[in-house]
């Protein structure tokens, strides 16, 4: 399988943490590829018209775009039952929990494009405090209630570790781990997984 | 269950077509939501903290937010095995068709909230045709190869229908039926269906 992506991507890390803890990276090559809003790339744009990253190509040339889809797919294909929950019987709600961590990354990535792409002239301060009063009452969510890790380890804490993860590297001026103090002694368990210290972006 | 959600919104409007499809709508309560960026809405926000729409509670009171996993939620409910290609040979191609076609949305959304909700001095050129840059190259991608419909209609056909009628609905100068036939006679027959016909927004 070809996994297109970058260190610097959550939706990515998510995908790769993933394909650690399925032991399945001697499957996959990394092919490292970049994008940002309003630069072209043809070359990516013809494999994945939305120009996102991550993609992946399954070794019978099937497209799969969308860092969920990936995950789901690489799990079906190691036939891990665990990560995404399937014989749980909280399986709808450790779901619902990966969505909203997976909506955080799309909160924060959009915050990061908003100050750092955009042109700072055009920058609009409400659009930002906006994303970042979104991802706090989601970290004050899962402060009150964080998702199983260890043994019982599925996509939504991985993606929220990618989230926090990504908060560290992009906006290291948020101190989150002040107010959220379960979610930080939580993050720095999982943070010493070998799947996340060998993903770390930066 | 309760189902937050408004007309204007194609991912609202491809999960109400699940329903409708299924023929669940006298388990649905509708709950007519607003939401939009830099709007505050405590009272939903208590319930998805990303507060977006659409948004899902369940009769056990689970909470479920992102359409696609409504919808999936929806067909498991309902015992429906074709809508997600359960055991379709093909599934996996299916179901990034739909990851494509929600993106399409997200994107549309994106411009919209680039255009309308965001203050002119503010908006930057560049962003927008970006975005329609993705939309176009998806397009382009679903008129060489719409996604099933008829019978053997899937998630894919009504993500991408959704999206359509988006385009229809907030962008109707963009004229996509002059630059992709084929799909313009897709999406006028999958128009026609009842699901669609009784969730077109505006």
């Amino acid at each position: 399988m070809k996994l297109y992506t970058t260190p610097a991507t959550p939706f990515g890390r998510t995908v790769e943490i993933v394909a650690r803890e399925l032991d399945l990276m001697d499957d996959i090559e990394i092919v490292p590829t970049a994008v940002a809003p309003t630069k072209e790339n043809p070359e990516y744009q013809a494999l994945n018209p939305l120009r996102r990253i991550p993609a992946l190509v399954a070794d019978d040339g099937t497209l799969i775009v969308d860092s969920a889809l990936i995950a789901q797919y690489l799990a079906a294909f190691a036939g891990n039952r665990t990560l995404f929950g399937d014989d749980a019987p909280d399986r709808w709600a450790m779901l619902n929990d990966f969505m909203i961590a997976k909506g955080v990354c799309e909160c924060l990535v959009a915050a990061r494009y908003e100050g750092f792409v955009r042109p700072e002239a055009r920058r609009w301060l409400p659009w930002t405090e906006d994303l970042f009063n979104k991802v706090h009452a989601a970290l004050a969510r899962f402060e009150a209630a964080p998702p199983a890790t260890g043994e019982g380890l599925t996509i939504a804490a991985i993606a929220l570790g990618a989230a926090l993860g990504y908060m560290d590297f992009r906006f290291s001026a948020e101190a989150w781990r002040e107010r959220y103090p379960a979610l930080a002694a939580w993050h720095a368990e999982l943070d010493e997984r070998p799947s996340f210290a060998q993903t770390r972006p930066g």
